[in-house]
């Protein structure tokens, strides 16, 4: 239901657009693309063939394009881009916030970005330089230098004053800061406070100071979690001195986390995030080749074990038909210790004080699940080919794969955390080759002790 | 970086905790706890076995105990639910918000739940009814119903008032809702307009009557991607007459979206997102083991199609040793295209329109990959068992292989969708039944073919 629900209203928007693009009406187009939001435009346009969509784009307001940008993927960004002449780029870009700009620039082609350079006003120039000048995926990539800043000294009323003089506020302005004469952060008030307060109140009432700031080297990871668990919807970011640089809001927090899923789930499976459905054949086998190239070796790996074993294959006919699935069955174990393990890591709830603890756990799981599945694998081996050793050597290598994969699940992300590699992607080639290698050694190596007697 | 600096702080906190629980000097513990968010006392529950988990859970303020059931899984909720008496636990609950109280009263026993409407004051009795009467997973469950509302024929100064006669506003609160007599939503007021407006601004031209409201029977997914899309913080809630019921906020949109991933994620290894790190033997077993047969049923229907060989296999040993690697890697190109289908599928960015596209766009990526793939692995075989026909066996069943991996992979997701099953769960045992299916059978039956003439 949920999962249609949501489909069908994208579906049918492409659905009224493929129609109209087909018939060659482009003002129905237009009409249509110009009510979504970037956001949605940009999905859409992620959702077109090269052609369709280079069509479509060129139907975009020519006020929503920085917005549509900022939107897409990395490759199909590029795709956008190219089709833009650089005054084009320069006016689509230029108005972006910080934050989104800092987050585009290096996307851009270098004419394009001396352009914008020179095109902007001195203090935009440099706070996109300050921007750029932090890590991808901190904090101080994510924020915005936007903020408005009170005195504490000074009353509700005085601040009302001060914002009517001001206008407009940043947008999701949801506290005002309060600082001092360098600048420091000192606490904040809360926009609500300001409207249901008595205009007399002193603003140092309304301060809360026990809001932890977020220091612009924290990772974006960092900043999501803490965004997540104390909801907030916009939070400060200082430097080493607690000198206020900017705020990062919800919106762009809400990105991240979305990112991260996706990064996991197509990490998972070699894909890089950004990776268009409509990307060019050529590009998408390179994107594809390295992935398969490594699985390749660990086939390979697993397919030298089964050598060593030919005699006994060669006897026993039977071992050849049943071996995949001592292999196959072990890495479904070994992926579902694996996964648990991640989401643990990720959420900072494995540690090195309940490692042994989990790993225990998961051996004594393993031990009953080998126990059942093994005897129920065994049963069928009985029934097929009516040899009770046969029959034996299969149960006990499934509980030894089983095993396997509980001390391959729990160890190999614990390592590659260590080696600060991303066991969310790199996890599964390596935990289903020591179940391949394990469940083909074990369940031959058995055969030939047991059944070549 | 990013996965570390989040790890240490949360595995800092763990460490520092474990080793003041082993100490036994519990006035530490309890200090440190405290100075936790809800959401972090969860996530740090979740990280402990269950003894030490209970013994931290009998030191969290009381007054935190009900935050703290909102933040933590099904399976651990459960664990921390049995641990406290009815009353302690009504205590604990009935200062939720209404939308958090709906979420959590099917896990509280009967006698906690009746003694915990009895409680209630009649209006809260009757909102939690309310909401309860809506299904899981829409708006309706997501929504608070309490909201601020104006009427249109007024000014910035006596809405002003008004508020500051009312007092605290509900959380997140960023708009005032526009009703009319009937309690229709008419538009919204932004309380950023209201504090820097003049006084006298009459609120009509301050009402932004463009937004769209939320139904109330729309799915949670798509409530999470419309605040996505359009940056909300907050959205109003309406039923079929576009009577105001309620609004949703932020804070519950990313909550859903972690779900999100965190069910898609889980799933496809087969787990339940609910499931606890330190669950007991007995349950993770349960958990776990229908997963596991599941895939046993496809792994004996692979063993199957090798059995239909064994009489080639019987000849050719070599065949034996190869036919995993043709399986595996077939395994490995249709996970990659399920992947991205599943990703565009819960976009809305596939539908019938470009489904042809994308099969054509695929076929052309898996047939290259094969080629490629397939002449490397041909070579590796020629090398290894000096045999030209069994070389070009191989890397045929290769390219076959591959070719079904990408029907596979388009096609299984667009029918389970169709069939309203989950492609993210489900899709990768199928596609893998497939291509181990047609790996073992393209490769055994050729070499049948070509090798025994």
């Amino acid at each position: 239901m949920a999962e249609n629900a949501r489909h069908d209203k994208t579906a049918r928007q492409l659905r009224l657009l493929s129609d109209a693009l087909d018939s060659g009406r482009l003002g129905p187009v237009r009409r249509l693309v110009n009510t979504l939001a970037p956001a949605e435009i940009g999905n859409l346009l992620e959702s077109l063939p090269h052609d369709k969509r280079m069509v479509v784009w060129g139907l975009v307001d020519a006020e929503d394009d920085g917005e549509v940008l900022v939107h897409v993927g990395d490759e199909v960004r590029e795709s956008l881009i190219a089709d833009m002449d650089p005054d084009e780029l320069v006016a689509a870009v230029e108005d972006l916030d910080i934050d989104d700009l800092a987050d585009l620039v290096d996307d851009l082609p270098e004419a394009v970005s001396e352009q914008l350079l020179r095109s902007m006003d001195r203090e935009n120039r440099e706070r996109l330089e300050q921007a750029l000048s932090y890590e991808e995926d901190t904090a101080g990539r994510l924020m915005n230098p936007d903020v408005v800043t009170v005195r504490a000294d000074t009353t509700v009323e005085v601040v009302l004053r001060f914002l009517r003089l001001r206008g407009e506020l940043p947008e999701h302005t949801d506290h005002l800061y309060v600082v001092n004469r360098r600048h420091q952060l000192i606490g904040w008030v809360a926009l609500q406070d300001l409207v249901t307060c008595e205009p007399g109140t002193p603003l140092n009432q309304l301060i809360d100071d026990s809001l932890t700031s977020i220091h612009v080297a924290e990772s974006a990871q960092e900043v999501a979690r803490q965004f997540s668990d104390h909801d907030w919807v916009s939070a400060p970011v200082v430097d080493d001195g607690n000198v206020l640089l900017g705020r990062i809001t919800i919106d762009d927090v809400v990105d991240i986390i979305r990112e991260q899923a996706e990064h996991q789930v197509l990490g998972a499976a070699g894909l890089d995030e950004d990776e268009d459905l409509f990307s060019p054949v050529r590009r998408a086998v390179r994107g594809r080749v390295v992935w398969l190239c490594i699985n390749l070796l660990t086939a390979f790996l697993a397919a030298s074990v089964i050598g060593q074993f030919e005699a006994t294959i060669e006897r026993i006919v039977a071992l050849a038909v049943l071996m995949p699935i001592v292999a196959g069955i072990g890495g479904n174990a070994s992926v579902q210790v694996l996964t648990l393990m991640v989401r643990g890591i990720a959420l900072g709830q494995v540690g090195g004080s309940n490692a042994g603890i989990l790993m225990w756990k998961e051996l004594r799981v393993a031990l009953i699940n080998g126990l059942l599945i093994g005897g129920l694998v065994g049963l069928v081996a009985l029934v097929w080919f009516r040899d009770w050793d046969l029959s034996l050597v299969i149960a006990a290598a499934l509980v030894i794969n089983f095993c396997s994969a509980a001390l391959a699940g729990v160890l190999v992300p614990l390592v590659m955390k260590r080696m600060r590699i991303d066991p969310a992607v790199a996890g599964t080639v390596v935990v289903t080759a020591v179940t391949d290698v394990m469940g083909f050694f074990s369940f031959l190596g058995l055969a030939t002790l047991v059944l070549l007697r």
